[in-house]
């Protein structure tokens, strides 16, 4: 450990801060504990996922940067649960001597998806035609140049599909524009892609630069949420290596450290475009908890510690995440839970957040399988047994 | 749950109160973590293993009946740690209408050695002879009867070795006594085992009568700890349904409800002989958090809760847990971390204990692998490299 920075005051091996408490910091906290490290958080809520399995809580804004140095004191290393941190607040971080990773320039460049790109474009990486857009006229002039549909996206602050909206027509461009908060917000325009599967990746990069690199994964999207992830899927062939390339170079572009993930686009062709890439653990890997040596959420602490990582071997032929949301207002705890558990072979994650909302992340379901068919069956039954609230 | 108890204050799907709160509670503590339950905790101590995972500690004196009541408010369920706590004082929790599992009646027969080798043999389960003793004179008397050596033991707050001493002649039954306190201590006689390996296995009951049944390991001791775990071991060969119909009936002779360990004794003819339970997680039983579909600790936290149990399936065809013990005195740090993380396939678990002590235990390492001999090179180059302390 850097001997300048304060050292953990507990009997911790390390002490980790983080930047968000929902369950991306929960579970990363589960493996941390795991290894001997804490970890403190900053959360702007009360209440919140990871608040149980934290050693240290602030409630604070996470973009002053005064709050982020009071969560570094006393942490070895602070890193992000979302990448939603005001990056001058991080520099300010980083400028009071406070290690931080990722760090804020990959933070900067990762939060605006057209600076994103950009460094993507710069890397020679393979993505679907992007410009940034300055008024309604700039994105019809592009439709006239790449045609119909386009897809007219915020640059900042989206995700989960908040914050794009698909543009098919000229006259659908005002009503998009004004949708997004064209002018309030910078926004830029990508070429459609009419992708036949969507893949993803989770890579960790060490501090020495060095990789672990996941399996190749198929996301299933629903209301532009993920919702299942396949791994092996069919559609991934002989992709595999071409797609791993693509992941380490993406991190390499951005000077990431940590558990990265990455999104593509196949097309019918065969084509890879980059979709877009998230500087943290990632949705698309839970499935690693279980069906991986070493998961996500263990390497990206070992990554940010600088310590090696472990192997991303699968311990099982195939494995399938289905992610369990709410289907109305209720309380965060399901109904259906012991016939759940009864589903032979399916791990249950329950974030314990208090209420469920429609569409509300409020916890996963892992299964093994022999085959990828397997797997997703024992998955699907927990799945479905599971009832967050009262769909309205 | 139970309606008429209190429910969780918080947004927990449950919550589960522990007495005690060493590694065995940590490692509860995170996998009730991914089921949504967040756990309270109950130690005498003000900094321990499981300290920064606890949603709520009380320090205080687990024999306490009104501590005991007070860490019952606002969980589901208690369960313990360790079997040393007070049974008339479980009684009292009890009668306060708190659930406890296992209960006060399993926990005062198990605590009990000579009580629960009674129960066993009432059970008819396979034992050596044993024989409550009052006096030094019964010891030789006894002695006589079943010749040297034999084992002088307490019959209670025994582990690890202590508590128990070898008798190889008349002329040391004075010293054994005296070293055990007779007469201030029970003490029972037992026939020494010329066993030629010590197998053990774990198995959890649900609150239903329903059965997870662990594959059956081999432990290798060293100065009285549990050292090596192997799975499979060719000791075990075709002894394992064996084993597992004996600890089915032993965990049923206590009335039993969560994961339970027991130990045995394999002799050169073959026969097996029952040496102890332990009515909680076990050391012997680490590596199936890796190495098993479902880990001792999240099905504890399963059955316990009421919720069917998972599967206890190998995803490895070998596993070997190593115990990391302390070298002397000196911080609960160990030196070495970033050879060990280097080790492919060794999974390292840190207790974050503030202080390192001869023998004392601080972690532990389980590595999975095609081979029994594969996996046991791997977690050895893991703690092998690993040291805590400074040999005195």
């Amino acid at each position: 450990m850097n001997a300048t920075l304060p050292t953990a005051r507990s009997s911790a091996i390390a002490t980790l801060g983080i930047v968000g408490g929902g369950q991306l910091a929960q579970m990363t906290a589960q493996a941390a504990s795991a290894l001997g490290v804490e970890v403190a958080i900053l959360e702007r809520a009360a209440e919140f996922p990871a608040r149980p399995l934290a050693a240290r809580c602030l409630q604070g804004d996470w973009n002053d940067p005064r709050e982020l140095v009071r969560l570094a004191e006393g942490c070895d290393v602070v890193t992000l649960e979302n990448e939603f941190v005001d990056a001058d607040a991080l520099l300010q971080l980083e400028a009071s001597g406070a290690r931080l990773h990722p760090g804020a320039h990959t933070i900067r460049t990762v939060q605006d998806k057209f600076a994103q790109k950009s460094a993507f474009a710069k890397a020679g990486l393979p993505l679907p035609r992007f410009a940034a857009v300055e008024s309604p006229g700039e994105v019809a002039r592009l439709a006239r140049e790449w045609g119909y549909p386009l897809v007219l996206k915020k640059r900042r602050n989206g995700y989960d599909g908040k914050g794009n909206a698909t543009v098919r027509s000229e006259g659908e461009i005002e009503r998009a524009w004004q949708q997004l908060g064209g002018g309030a917000h910078a926004l830029y325009a990508e070429a459609f892609c009419p992708f036949v599967a969507e893949l993803a990746i989770m890579v960790t990069r060490g501090l020495d630069g060095a990789f672990a690199v996941y399996p190749v994964v198929e996301t299933v999207q629903k209301d532009h949420i993920c919702h299942v992830v396949r791994v092996p899927s069919p559609a991934v062939g002989s992709h595999a290596p071409a797609v791993e390339r693509i992941a380490r170079c993406a991190v390499e572009s951005v000077q990431g450290v940590g558990s990265f993930g990455l999104e593509l686009f196949l097309l019918a062709d065969g084509e890879l475009l980059v979709n877009e890439i998230a500087p943290r653990v990632h949705n698309s890997g839970h499935y690693t908890i279980e069906a991986c040596e070493t998961s996500q959420f263990e390497n990206h602490v070992r990554a940010v510690l600088g310590w090696p990582l472990g192997s991303t071997r699968m311990l099982a032929p195939a494995a399938v995440m289905i992610n369990l949301l709410g289907a109305g207002p209720g309380p965060g705890r399901p109904a259906g839970l012991e016939r759940a558990f009864a589903v032979e072979g399916a791990h249950l994650h329950l974030y314990g957040k208090r209420e469920s909302a429609r569409g509300r992340k409020l916890g996963h379901v892992t299964a093994l399988g022999s085959s990828v068919e397997d797997a997703q069956a024992r998955a699907r039954a927990a799945a479905d047994a599971l009832v967050f609230g009262t769909p309205s």
